[in-house]
């Protein structure tokens, strides 16, 4: 029976809930041949929070994680929240040849790099299934698709947004919909992390370095949040489009030479964005409603594929957690050593090559002549029209709603950009992209 | 480097595919440590398949597929099809300490407990993702849940009536659907063990099986096909209830004092069932159409979770098949023993005992009444009506549509046997379950 030391990292309300099933899963530890001890715990409030747990006197404890690493566990829980603490006690554990459970989807994204050299370095081990999609398990699904290339991801990847988003597709209007989900718990007070898909972008970057074996930074990620989006937006969209907007993170895979080896020794192209985007209403990402996430997949052999599930929240994020620490006791009992991947190579193709259709609405004032001079500019830069409507003129303007077909981000950009300075359009528009 | 030889039992679509992946996902063996080779291949054809494959001289082939074991390889991968070769191939694989993967429900289903015996007599394995919802990773996914209590499954598990059902709610009659289908090649000439739920009961044997690790007989499944609905049925769901049926096989779990060990000392009450039944618009399961399977999961911790992807087709399933292959050489090179788990306990709950809300529609002849009878059978067996609606009376009589509120099943059935006795109704009528 091999003993498996924990530490655990923080005992907020996912930090607690994951020592309660870590305890009250013990027997299907002890079925795989470990018998799991906890072995320490750290937080700011330890005293109170190990009262509350019903700790015994074995189970050190103390306000400064990094003290964990001195009572050698084998296994260091991160959830901490931050990025600079959990940075260095993440990488201290690791090139001590510490074996790391982590939730933090933002030292993943901002130090993947730093994070698989530790390991490496010292055949530490590392798990992240609650950093994206927390309840879903997602990672080690990707692993049966080892067959399979990746060819596009679509996430819905950010619980605040689509509870959001969904809630106004019932008819709730959008402000009141933020209201709800914040009195539910579901967003921040300051909810414009999420709002702005900054949150998305930091888990799609988790995805893609998982997906291509190579780091591909959150600040490459090409954004647009979800502010713009107004009640006539999704009326229209849904009325005239048979379409509903999801703020969606997305990669796109060329594997070209590489062809899905994995890591590739050729450099893998990628696309990665978030963008508000409308997607047809018989669409299984248009069944993904309230706080849930989903992960649809687009693979070489297995076809679409859709992982759908809470994305946050204490039971999903401590299932996440503890299912970690069981494939890392069944990792560690096997002997084998961590997998040594080579890190493979991609290379972020600029977002202005990206291709999509396009859903516009503009303000523009009741002048002869504005739609001609709005059709010239998307014309002059080569943006073709799929469909234009003009509504009866209201206080504010007349609003104008276009849809193109497909054409690249730049082109689009630059048309747009020409558009909001006509003088007679409004700079307040909504954009969003259109799933074929 | 080890050496892992494969011998493929059956050359059709999906073998041959599963062939071909082998090949060229041999740098991703090769990444993993395991020299992955083709031993031997069995098929009637074998002479002309092999030929069509390219394969090397190296490459025994037989028409008979036991002859395959004379040659010792590790792992033998059965897609013969049927029941009597593959359980006598298979058993002989296991009882021989080989390793077996399988894309046989059948086998599966009617044999789980000679091969749960077969393989811990001498330490194979045994691997059959490809088995149920083809190519979707759910066998794997369901470790990452260890942490949890699986409470409910709701499988959406047999394509053909999948589309079947979803074309007719877009509007095609259903014959016609059903005919499509069959172009497609998505359901057989005869397509009775789709339409009767048959083979979804195969596949919901082999899931609760694998969750409660106790043998659930296929013959033990209530089940109940979608022949007798029709597209008025469809309408009046959609309009009226806001739902949309879906064939659904289901497991509800009652854990008791099991507590969600697994596998578990104290007996787990299962109840398993095949019916159609009217899912809400709104829910996820609804979202699944044409042939796509899913697989959706109530779970203690990481709250609702739902899989979603191809259930059949020769990708999805040679995806799963070389997947499975992946994790074996993956369990073989750690040097662990095969899991020995002891078999669990389930108790089957009658299906008399289950609880659900009824949908029914009748065809009564236009005499006064008529509801006055129907509604006092139901109300003499204890059903509580939720709703009824009389149209106006056709050329063969009135339909009555009517919907219970929660009742068990035994109650409904002895109250609709009643009903089916009165004179003035017809003995065609539609009953399906409604998901609350």
């Amino acid at each position: 029976m091999r003993r498996i030391r924990i530490a655990v990292a923080g005992l907020g309300v996912v930090g607690r809930r994951a020592v309660r099933l870590l305890k009250s899963n013990r027997q299907k530890f002890l079925g795989l041949g470990a018998r799991v001890e906890l072995a320490a715990v750290a937080d700011r409030e330890v005293t109170r929070e190990a009262r509350a747990l019903g700790l015994g006197p074995s189970v050190f404890r103390t306000r400064d994680p990094q003290e964990l690493l001195a009572r050698e566990p084998d296994v260091v829980v991160e959830l901490l929240g931050g990025l600079e603490a959990p940075r260095s006690l993440v990488l201290e554990a690791l090139r001590k040849g510490r074996h790391v459970v982590t939730a933090n989807k933002r030292l993943l994204a901002h130090c993947w790099e730093e994070l698989q050299e530790a390991r490496a370095s010292s055949g530490g081990r590392l798990y992240f299934e609650a950093s994206v999609a927390g309840g879903i398990p997602l990672l080690q699904s990707l692993e049966s698709l080892s067959a399979n290339r990746i060819e596009a991801l679509y996430g819905i990847l950010n619980g605040t947004t689509n509870y959001v988003l969904s809630r106004a597709e019932e008819g709730a209007p959008l402000p009141e919909a933020l209201a709800e989900a914040q009195g539910l718990g579901l967003a921040e007070k300051d909810p414009s992390l999420d709002l702005s898909g900054q949150d998305t972008a930091q888990k799609l970057s988790v995805l893609a370095s998982l997906v291509t074996g190579a780091w591909v930074r959150p600040e490459g990620i090409a954004r647009q949040g979800i502010t713009q989006i107004e009640s006539e937006d999704l009326e229209f969209a849904r009325a005239r489009l048979g379409r509903t907007p999801r703020l969606l993170g997305v990669l796109s895979l060329d594997w070209g030479r590489a062809r899905g080896l994995w890591p590739s020794p050729k450099a893998v192209r990628v696309e990665a964005h978030v963008f508000p985007t409308l997607v047809p209403l018989g669409h299984p990402l248009a069944g993904v409603r309230r706080e849930y996430n989903a992960v649809f997949l687009k693979t070489s052999e297995a076809a679409d594929l859709m992982f759908y599930g809470k994305g946050a929240g204490p039971g999903p994020a401590a299932s996440a957690v503890v299912g970690d620490i069981f494939l890392l006791a069944r990792d560690l009992l096997s002997g084998l050593p961590a997998q040594r991947r080579e890190p493979g190579r991609a290379v972020l193709r600029p977002i202005d090559e990206s291709l999509s259709c396009f859903y516009l609405r503009l303000l523009a004032r009741d002048r002869p002549g504005v739609l001609a001079r709005i059709a010239s500019a998307l014309a002059r830069r080569g943006v073709s029209i799929a469909s234009i409507h003009q509504s009866q003129a209201g206080g504010n303007g007349v609003p104008i709603i276009l849809t193109t077909h497909p054409t690249s981000h730049g082109r689009f950009r630059r048309a747009l950009s020409e558009i909001l300075g006509l003088g007679s359009v409004a700079r307040r528009h909504t954009v969003m992209r259109i799933l074929a």
